[in-house]
C-alpha cells in the first residue's frame, strides 16, 4: 500500500500517469500505478515461452504462469490508458505463443488425470486461458484482422479444442476444475464469437460425443451421475441454494475466479442469459458465502482440503469483493475489506469500490452467525457458524460441519467443529497436508498424509468409534450421506445453538452433536458448550479429541507420560499418532488448561468412571517430515454402546512475554454437570467461581421452535418453549 | 498509542488537562494523559493490602505487584501536575503498608533461598522497594513530619533492614538480585536522608557483620569470593568494560533498572560519587549493550536462562533507552526506538526524548556489528555479533557465543550460535525450560527441564563430543574456565568474521570455531559460513546439532524415519530427545532445507565417508509437557580424535499461502569442499550455481591483522595478510 501509494507519487510527479489517470480515487490510482510499475518492468524483460517441462514450483511453471499475468496486466493498461506499447507486447506474446503450441506434446510429467500442455495438468492450461481471455479481449478490436485469425486458428481454437474434446474427463465434470475449463473455453469463445465453444461451455459436450471408458482423478462425484455439464451445470450443481461450496471455503475461493470472471463477460455479451440473476443470483451468494467463512483474523476455515494461511485479504479475494459489491448490491461492508485488501479490479467494479471508498462509505465488516446447506437442492446437511462477541469486542467463532462428502477433497470429520476467535485458531481442523507450488513437496500435489492422516476422523475434532473413521474412511460411503442439520437458532445473540445429527457415519450408531456459544457479562469471552450425544447397540470404544493450539499448562488429573513412542495403531489416521501420555479421569471432571497465541483457554470435561485422557501427537509414520507436530488430547470411554460427551471450553485471561504478567491464567467454571440425559432431554448445569449458575436443557427428539416441553429434575419441574432453555441464577459466591 | 492518543484528546477536550500538560511534546503528553487515566481508574477501587500468601502469578502476589505501579504513577501524577489527591493517595497507601508490614511474618511459602515477607522471595520486596522509593520521593516535602517519622521508622527503614542486614544471602552478593536489594536500600535511605542505609547499599554488609553459614541458591559466583559487595562493587564486577552483562540480555534487561533508577538518584542527591561516569561511564555502555543485543523484530537474544519474547519494546526497555538518550550523548537513533515503544518516562528524560521526537530528530536504529567482551576485566570471552544487510536492506544477524559461564543463568554452549533475520528466529537458542509469572507452570521458577535441557550443551548449536555437555554440565568447573576470542574482523562489511578458541570445554581438546557472514550482489541475503575445528588425541563421537524454525522441505540423502521412538540417552540433555530419522550421508555434501516464516533456507555441510544425519526433537521424558517440541538435525561423525566441520547456510525466496507461489525455493550453493585444513590453515571453496566461486582462507593459528601469509593448493600459490583472506572469482555459468 504504502510502496504503490509512493509509487503512485513519483509516477505522478514525473509525469508519467495522464490527468485522467490522477482523477481516480486514490485505490484505484494506487493499484493501476502499482500495476504499471510492475508490468513496465517485466517488459524489459526478454518474453520466453519455453518449452514445457516442470511441476507447479519449477521454472517452467511459473514462466508460463507469470505470462499470464503479465498479458493480462499489460492488456489492462492498453484499455485504461490506451498506451499502444500494451496491446503490442500482448500481441507479441500471444503470436510467441501461437508458435510453438500446436507442435508441443502434452507436458511431460504425465502424473494427471489430465495431463495438460503448457502445464502438468489442464487446470493450469484453463488458468492461462482464463486470463489470456480477458487480455485478448482487451486487444482484440485493435488486433489486425490477419493476426486474429492466425491467433483464433493456431492457438486459442486448438487451445480450446485440447482442453474439452480432447480431454472431456477435465472438461466435463460438476467440478472445480471443470469450471475453470468451462470458464476458459467460454471466454474465448465470446472474444473470438464462436458460438459453438459458447455453446459447449454452457452446457458441456454432449454425452453421446464423449468416449466410454471416461475416467476420473478420484472417487468423487462426476458428470455422469447427473447427465449434466458446462457452467450452467456447475452454477447449478456445485452450490447449495445459499452459496456454499460443497469443497469448502478454500476451494470456493479458488472455483470463484471463473465464474465471476465468465459470469461478468456472459453478462456483457450475453445479455439474454441474464446470468447475474441465475438461480436467484446464485454468483452473488457464493461471494457472501465465502467472505463470511473467515476466522476474525481474515482466514478461511480450513474445511476439508486446504492450504491453512489463505485469506479474504489475498489477491484473489479481491474480485470476489469488488465484484460482489459492484454486482449485488453495494454493500459498504466490503468496502472495509477493500480496504484491507489494499488494491482493487482495474475495471468497473473496482473502479465503483475505490469511489466509494473515497466518499467515505465504508463500514465495519462484522459477520453474523449463519447456517449454510450443503448440495445443490440444500437437503445434504450443511456447515453451522456462530459467532458471539466479548466484552472486548472480540470475536469467538465456532463452525460445526455436518456436511456432504464434499467430493474427492472432503474429510470424514462429520459432526466435527473448530473454535476461533480474535488471535486465529483456538481449536483447529488440521487442513489438507499439502504444500500447494512447493516443488519439494512433491511438486506441489497433495502428500500421501493428506489421505492416510488430514482427511480421517481422528484428525478433527469429532467422535471416533473403535478407532474407525466415519463412514469407514471410503467416499463411495461417505458420499452416500450426509448429516442433517438439527437446529440452529441465533435469536438473542446471547446463547447460540447449532446442532446436526448424524445417522451413518458409523452403521446403527446415531451421534448428535449440540454446540453453544453463551455470552455473558461475568465471562470474558462466550463460552463454548458441547454435548455430543452417541446411541448405539453395542459396546464401542469412544475417542473425542480435542486438537488445541498452543502449550499444555496444567490439567486436574494424574497422567502417566511414555518416554517410548509407538503408533497407536496401524489405519484410519492412527498409524500417525504418537500416544505421549494417559491419564485416568478420577473425579467428575476432567480440565485441560493451555495457553495459545497469548490467551489461556481451559476445557472442563463431564467424566465417568474409567475415562481416560490421552495425550497425543502425528509424527508417525511420517518419512517425509509432512505432518505438523501439533498437540491434541482425546476423552477416551471403552464399553458402553451409548454415551454422551459434554464439556465447555473457556477463553480467559492474557499473557505478554514482554510485560511478563499473567492475567487471569485459570478458568472460572468450577462445575459441570450433567444432570440428565436421555432420549428426549438433556440438562447441564454449569458452575462458575462466582457463584453463578447456568441451567442449559435441550429437546432431544424435536427441534420445533414452538414445541412446549416440560421437566421435572430433583422434584423441580422446567417449562419451555422451543429446542433449548437457559436458566441463569446468581448464588452468592462460594 | 491510537488509545492513548484518544484519550489525550478527549482529557483536552474536556478540559482535564492543565494548559501546562498540553503544552508538552505529543508523546510526553500521551504517556501522561494515559497514566493519568488508569491511575484515577486505580484510585476508584479500594486500595488493598492483602496477607501474602500467593506465588508469582497468583492473586497476594500481583496485587502487591500492581500497588507499586499504582503508587509510582500517582506520585509521579503529583509531580507533574501538582493534585493533592494523587498525593494524598500515596500517603494513604503507604500508611496501610506500614499499619501491617511489621506483624507480616516472612512469606508462607518459604520456597526461596532469600524468602520475602510481601512476596515468595527477596527480590520482589526489592522490586516493590525501588519503585515506591521513587513514590515517596515525590511526595515526601509534601508529607506532614508526623507521618513521614510513621512511615520511615514504621515501614521503610524496617523493610530495608529485612532486605539487607535479615538477608545478607540475597543482599551481599554480586548478583542481579542484590544489585534490586541494594538499589532499594540505598534509593529509600537516599530519600529518608538515611546515611547509613545509602553507605551499606553502595558498600554492602561488611564482611565481619555477616553470619558464618551464608548460602547461595545456586552455585554462581558470590561476594565472598570477590570480598566486595554493595552497589558499587556491582558496577564494577556485573559488567565487562563494554558493558555486557554476563547473564546475558534477558537479565541484564531486568538488572538494568535498579542501576538506571539508584544510578539517576545518586546522581542528583550524592553528585560528590559523579556516578554516570564512574567507571568510564560504564551505565551508558550497559544500556547500549542491551540494545545492540536484539534481532531485527527487537527481540533479544535468548542467551543463557532467557523466556523468549522479551524486546526492545518491552515497557522496562523504555527507561533505557530514555535514559541512555538523556544521561548519555542524545543518539539520534535512540529516538526511533523509543517511537515505536510509544510511551516515555515521566521525568526529564523522557521528556528530552518527546520533545527530540516532536523536533524530528530521530534517525533510524540500525545497529553494527559487534563484539563485546566478558568478566569484569573483559578478560573472560564474550559475545560476538555480526550483522549483514542483504540486497533488499533485510538484515540478517549472527551471533556467537564464547562468554564465560554466566552465573547460575549460564548455559553449557561454549561457541555456539544462533541466527536471526527480518523473519526472526532462523537458527534458534531454545532459551530457558521457564515461564515467568504463570503459576500453573511452577509458579513461574525454573522448570526442572532448565537444568535437564534448556542449559546442555546439546540443546545449542555447537559441537558435542561423545554425548558429554561442555565443561561436564558442572557449573564449578564452567565458572573456571571461558573461551577467547580468536578474530573478529567487520571491516569492509562484505565479508564479516567472529572466530573463537575454546580449550577447556572439554578436557584435552581445542575447539576453534569461526563463522562468517558474506555478503554478495549474487546473494539475497548475507551468507552464513561455519567452519568449526576440533583437535584432540582420543578417538570420538562427534555431534553438531543446528536447531532450525520450520518444517523440513527436502534433504540431498537417504534416511529412514524411525516409528517407534525412544531417548537417546540418559543425560546432558540426551535423556530428552527423540530420534526421529537417520541417515548415512554418502556424497561430498550434505544438504537441508527448510521453510521458516515466510523464507526458505538451504545448509550445505561437507561430509565424510561414515556421516550421518540425524533428526530429532525434544520431549522424551517431559512429564509436565514443559518443552517445546522444535526441529533440529545433526551432523554426526564416529571415530576420528580430531575433525573440522564446514557448512555455509542460506537464506532464499520466499512463500506466502495467500498468493502460493514459491519463489527461489531452492538454494544456490552448488558446490563446498574444504580444499585444505590443518594445524596452520583451512581453506574453503564455495560455487555458485551461476558459475562465481568463492576461496576463503583462515589462518589458525595466527590472527595478527597485519600478518603475512602464504600457502600452495593445488600448485596454485597464494599470499594475504590478516587472519583471512577471500577470493571471489566468476566462471561462465555450468
Amino acid at each position: 500500500m504504502t510502496l504503490r501509494h509512493l509509487l503512485c507519487i513519483l509516477l505522478c510527479l514525473a509525469g508519467l500517469l495522464t490527468h485522467a489517470q490522477t482523477d481516480y480515487p486514490p485505490l484505484f490510482q494506487q493499484t493501476l500505478a502499482g500495476t504499471q510499475v510492475q508490468t513496465d518492468l517485466a517488459m524489459e524483460q526478454a518474453f520466453l515461452v519455453p518449452t514445457p517441462k516442470d511441476m507447479a514450483g519449477g521454472y517452467t511453471h511459473e514462466v508460463h504462469k507469470q505470462n499470464w499475468k503479465t498479458l493480462a496486466d499489460a492488456a489492462a493498461l492498453y484499455r485504461l490508458t490506451g498506451e499502444e506499447r500494451y496491446a503490442a507486447f500482448v500481441r507479441d506474446g500471444l503470436l510467441a505463443y501461437a508458435e510453438v503450441y500446436r507442435d508441443w506434446p502434452t507436458h511431460p510429467t504425465a502424473r494427471s488425470y489430465a495431463t495438460g500442455k503448457i502445464f502438468w495438468q489442464c487446470l493450469n492450461d484453463a488458468n492461462w486461458l482464463v486470463y489470456v481471455s480477458g487480455a485478448y479481449q482487451d486487444i482484440y478490436d485493435w488486433l489486425d484482422p490477419a493476426v486474429r485469425t492466425k491467433l483464433n486458428d493456431e492457438l486459442f481454437r486448438p487451445m480450446a479444442d485440447f482442453l474439452s474434446i480432447e480431454n472431456p474427463q477435465f472438461f466435463n465434470r460438476v467440478h472445480n476444475h471443470s469450471t475453470w475449463g468451462n470458464a476458459a473455453v467460454g471466454m474465448i469463445g465470446l472474444v473470438m464469437d464462436d458460438d459453438e465453444l459458447v455453446q459447449r461451455a454452457l452446457y458441456g459436450i454432449p454425452t453421446d460425443e464423449l468416449p466410454a471408458d471416461l475416467r476420473d482423478d478420484d472417487s468423487g462425484k462426476i458428470m455422469s451421475e447427473t447427465g449434466r455439464a458446462g457452467f450452467l451445470a456447475q452454477l447449478d450443481l456445485s452450490f447449495s441454494p445459499d452459496g456454499y461450496f460443497t469443497e469448502g471455503p478454500y476451494y470456493l475461493r479458488y472455483a470463484l475466479s471463473p465464474f465471476l470472471l465468465f459470469g461478468r463477460a456472459l453478462a456483457e455479451k450475453r445479455p439474454d442469459l441474464d446470468i447475474l440473476a441465475y438461480r436467484d443470483g446464485i454468483l452473488g451468494k457464493a461471494i457472501d458465502a465465502l467472505l463470511l467463512q473467515a476466522d476474525p483474523r481474515g482466514d478461511f476455515f480450513p474445511l476439508n482440503d486446504s492450504q491453512k494461511g489463505m485469506s479474504l485479504y489475498a489477491p484473489e479475494v479481491v474480485k470476489a469483493v469488488d465484484y460482489g459489491y459492484y454486482l449485488y448490491g453495494q454493500d459498504p461492508s466490503l468496502l472495509s475489506l477493500a480496504e484491507v485488501q489494499g488494491t482493487v479490479t482495474l475495471d468497473t467494479a473496482g473502479l465503483a469500490v475505490a469511489t466509494a471508498l473515497a466518499g467515505g462509505k465504508a463500514r465495519p465488516f462484522r459477520p453474523k452467525s449463519i447456517a449454510f446447506t450443503d448440495g445443490p437442492e440444500g437437503d445434504e446437511g450443511g456447515v453451522g457458524i456462530l459467532r458471539g462477541y466479548g466484552a472486548d469486542s472480540a470475536a469467538t467463532v465456532l463452525v460445526m460441519k455436518y456436511s456432504a462428502q464434499g467430493m474427492g477433497h472432503g474429510h470424514f470429520d462429520k459432526l466435527s467443529y473448530s473454535l476461533y476467535d480474535d488471535t486465529g485458531e483456538v481449536v483447529q481442523d488440521y487442513g489438507a497436508a499439502r504444500w500447494v507450488n512447493i516443488d519439494q513437496k512433491g511438486g506441489g500435489r497433495y502428500l500421501p498424509e493428506n489421505q492416510s492422516w488430514a482427511k480421517q476422523s481422528v484428525a478433527h475434532n469429532t467422535l471416533v468409534i473403535d478407532r474407525t473413521s466415519h463412514y469407514d474412511g471410503d467416499i463411495r460411503i461417505g458420499e452416500r450421506y450426509h448429516p442433517d442439520l438439527y437446529a440452529f437458532v441465533t435469536a438473542g445473540d446471547s446463547l447460540q445453538l447449532v446442532s446436526a445429527v448424524s445417522e451413518h457415519a458409523y452403521p446403527g450408531r446415531r451421534l448428535h452433536r449440540s454446540q453453544w456459544l453463551l455470552t455473558d457479562p461475568v465471562l470474558a469471552h462466550p463460552l463454548m458448550i458441547d454435548l455430543f450425544r452417541a446411541q448405539g447397540d453395542s459396546a464401542a470404544v469412544f475417542e473425542l479429541p480435542t486438537w488445541y493450539r498452543g502449550q499444555l499448562m496444567a490439567t486436574n488429573l494424574d497422567y502417566t507420560t511414555n518416554d517410548t513412542l509407538a503408533p497407536m495403531g496401524a489405519d484410519h489416521g492412527y498409524q500417525h499418532l504418537f500416544l505421549e501420555a494417559r491419564g485416568k479421569a478420577d473425579t467428575t471432571t476432567a480440565t485441560v488448561q493451555w495457553f495459545g497465541q497469548g490467551r489461556f483457554y481451559t476445557q472442563t470435561m463431564v467424566t465417568e468412571a474409567g475415562d481416560e485422557l490421552l495425550f497425543v501427537r502425528p509424527g508417525a509414520n511420517d518419512p517425509e517430515f509432512n505432518l505438523r507436530r501439533d498437540p491434541g488430547f482425546m476423552l477416551r470411554r471403552e464399553g458402553p454402546s451409548s454415551s454422551t460427551f459434554a464439556a465447555v471450553l473457556e477463553s480467559h485471561g492474557s499473557y505478554n512475554p514482554r510485560v511478563e504478567v499473567a492475567g487471569d491464567p485459570y478458568g472460572s467454571i468450577t462445575g459441570l454437570e450433567l444432570l440428565l440425559d436421555n432420549a428426549d432431554y438433556s440438562a447441564l448445569r454449569i458452575t462458575h467461581r462466582l457463584g453463578k449458575e447456568w441451567l442449559l436443557f435441550l429437546a432431544n427428539s424435536d427441534p420445533a421452535a414452538d414445541r412446549e416441553h416440560e421437566l421435572t429434575i430433583n422434584g423441580q419441574s422446567y417449562q419451555w418453549r422451543g429446542v433449548h432453555h437457559l436458566i441463569t441464577s446468581a448464588h452468592a459466591s462460594k
